[in-house]
């Protein structure tokens, strides 16, 4: 895979070489995000940051990567405001905004639009979410933190044991983490949700025909009792077709810390893609788990701005550059010691 | 015309030494916007992008700019959650904000309220739009780019032959551009749109006083069969009394590739101010049109950012040290080969 | 006190002198807001401007402050749209974002969020506000403008006769200033407002406490009429239970130039937090003051720039470093003969 100049849309185009040079690339970007170096390789670039769905956390974390690398970041958040409501087409707003940064993120609702945008445009994008569909820089972020958390177990991601749990059949980034997940060697997925909440075929049929063994139950005590990696998740309820029939599933499967000790080995480590939904009703990662060690939800998305600084350097063909401009930073910076920081 | 530390409000305060001027300038910018060499200029200035009426394409367009000159941009996209809704008056509110940058561009959409609030400014004030009064960037970028490409077919701006069509009332971009082409010599305008969307007379005795010619009509194939450039609008609904009125004319005139063969001269550009509204009862610019070497929708776009880099160097006075502290762009660049990339 | 890598919550955290190290670090910006200076010390750095409740005035100021010492600001407006409305708890929302930035400006509208936001941050969290709590930045630019505008009179704070009108009982901005004026000596406050939205007990015990007169009134004309500082307020109308209920103290206390010059000493003082009401049914502050070279309204707004560029300074660990990367500004700068310009 050549990333140089090309569109990031799905982690269908992703094979392992290509995954290991993301994950090379995100690697040397470590001082950067602790905070001990800084680089201006992309000083006087722009990222059209384009969030026509909202998302703080997402939008945020790839215009903080941009900025990591020295660039500058144009956005917008104006959903309802766009001239896509004034009978636009995808077409017509890629043409026009390409014209105004030297790569795009994008997100929208509409699964799909990413792509049809990308056909249209003069610079590279990176689908920054599109409805259910695709999020890939989500399911690379997922796929780093397993290898990084296992690595500190001596472990790989052959033989990976994990768990995915609730709502997996609008998750979007359960989808792309089995899709990817696959490429590897004799991995166990054990999938925890109600039977209207299950992992769609295709994708089972996909993990067992590579050789994977995959088990579906309702069963939260067991399938938690012999993994490496819990990947626990929120109902998409803005997902689903009225906001009645989510209410149903909410709060189904909850995991806590007396439960974590009792069923689990002592290294399970739990991840999420967040936000998890702490209200009552929902809770499936009590806060009584934050002060676990194996909790690496936060090192998710401290992962996440490795992975995307690494997107942009290889798409911009910079990765080799970073360091030429580099310098010590010369600010206080952040409670390195504190506990949940960047590991 | 003296640029340096004024305001720009109205196209009417350009003379035609102000605009080629500012169309030196903005050749100039032509290797930054292509991404051949970076500029560090304006590093430390401060723009304040205050879009109080959403407007994602001219908000980012402008703010594109500023960092292509090396500035940093604070803006607001807060329609409903400023002061103003407080009951802060607009001399307030340019009094506090003009402390917080170097430069200002300002929408809102009632008229005459950016002319109120530069009135309060301590710093320059850029007009970004004020409802359908006046959008003065937009018409220079209209005027640059027909220029360009007349002098891509060995013609200048004098004895133009220009067909405007659509919704001539409320589109303020044409009222601009008539009032621009008007310091020309010897205009052919053709004015297709229907009654109730006429151009206002004391626009058209305007363009006859000074010595132009100006035909009405609704007949759309014979309005366009000898023209160099159509300007083509959409009905601008939000302008209307109300959306049913504005449906009524809506998809009125609609142009696509068979009809422009059949009737145009093999040259004809054709031009829009977008969005170009392609829901199917408007469609006022068939998609069929894109591959069109003529379509120079967004070429115009690309125009946009010369013409804003341009008036912001002139404002700021640093058109002459653009080079000074330029360097060559170290990161691979957008697909300048592809068709409708900048000219 | 010490700043470096501390969070600023609550104007509680401050005593004299730590008040004298803000104010002395904000004296030394003033080349650098009056545009003769550029400086680059924090290229690099990041702001996290992360405003859950919208504010344009408060929200640019910040993200300015600290552009003007050369950092980038990613910031969110999302009020509806975050991921708190999934369920998200503010200490996951902190742990998530203080992993984007090296400094976080939050505000929300729930008293006491920030705080819970600070505690779970990995990096320093500065208040830009939460409900009627606190807002310590609004306090410290007050108390820096009655500072400077007494110096200019030959006097200190010690001593102050300063009188306070309208909603004392909503305004943060009116708490938090009084509380800081309770660290100095011999203030005289005179509080002027309906009892209905008279100043809370608590304070005016605190004051007392302090040695300090404090006298309530109702009557306008005599409260202003031995005052060097008159702090108008506007109704608070978003925090009164109903909209109805505000409606009955708006416009009660109104001063324009000709009560000013019948009633006030020559040199008295008119500040307001700003944003004033300018509706004929409040206009607590009329524009016919505008000219009054007294009225300090708009230093007060420019003087927050230099407050907040010193506290990220401190807090960063960078007040000495500003001169080592700084240069002449090279673009031409705002008008500063203006009448209202920076002091």
């Amino acid at each position: 895979m050549n990333f140089v100049n090309n569109h990031i849309l799905s982690v269908s185009q992703f094979d392992l070489p290509a995954i290991n040079q993301v994950f090379s690339v995100a690697d040397r970007m470590v001082p950067y995000v602790n905070r001990q170096r800084v680089t201006r390789v992309l000083e006087g670039c722009i990222l059209g940051n384009m969030f026509f769905e909202p998302s703080t956390r997402t939008r945020v974390s790839f215009g903080c990567a941009f900025n990591l690398l020295g660039g500058e970041v144009r956005e917008t958040t104006e959903v309802r405001a766009s001239a896509i409501v004034k009978g636009e087409s995808f077409y017509d707003t890629a043409r026009v905004l390409s014209g105004y940064s030297d790569v795009i993120v994008m997100r929208h609702k509409i699964e799909g639009s990413v792509e049809e945008f990308a056909s249209a445009s003069r610079v590279p994008v990176l689908n920054g979410g599109d409805g259910a569909n695709e999020h890939p820089s989500q399911a690379l972020l997922d796929l780093y933190t397993i290898r990084k958390e296992m690595a500190g177990q001596g472990k790989g991601i052959d033989n990976l044991r994990i768990a995915l749990i609730g709502d997996l059949r609008y998750g979007r980034a359960v989808h792309s983490l089995c899709k990817l997940l696959t490429l590897y060697s004799n991995v166990h997925f054990t999938l925890i949700s109600p039977p209207e909440l299950s992992l769609g075929d295709e994708y089972i049929s996909a993990m067992r025909g590579a050789g994977h063994k995959v088990v579906e139950s309702m069963d939260l005590y067991a399938g938690i009792s012999h993994a490496d990696i819990l990947y626990v998740t929120r109902t998409q309820e803005e997902r689903f077709p009225t906001r009645e029939e989510a209410d149903l599933y909410r709060g189904l499967f909850r995991l806590n810390q007396s439960i974590y000790t009792e069923y689990c080995e002592p290294n399970t480590v739990i991840m999420h893609p967040l936000p998890r939904d702490s209200r009552d009703d929902a809770n499936e990662l009590d806060s009584d788990l934050n002060e676990n060690p194996n909790l690496a939800i936060f090192r998710q998305t401290d992962n996440g701005v490795l992975i995307r600084m690494a997107l942009f350097a290889l798409i911009l063909n910079v990765e080799n550059q970073i360091e030429d401009t580099a310098r010590d930073v010369n600010w206080h910076t952040r409670r390195s010691s504190e506990s949940g920081g960047t590991p």
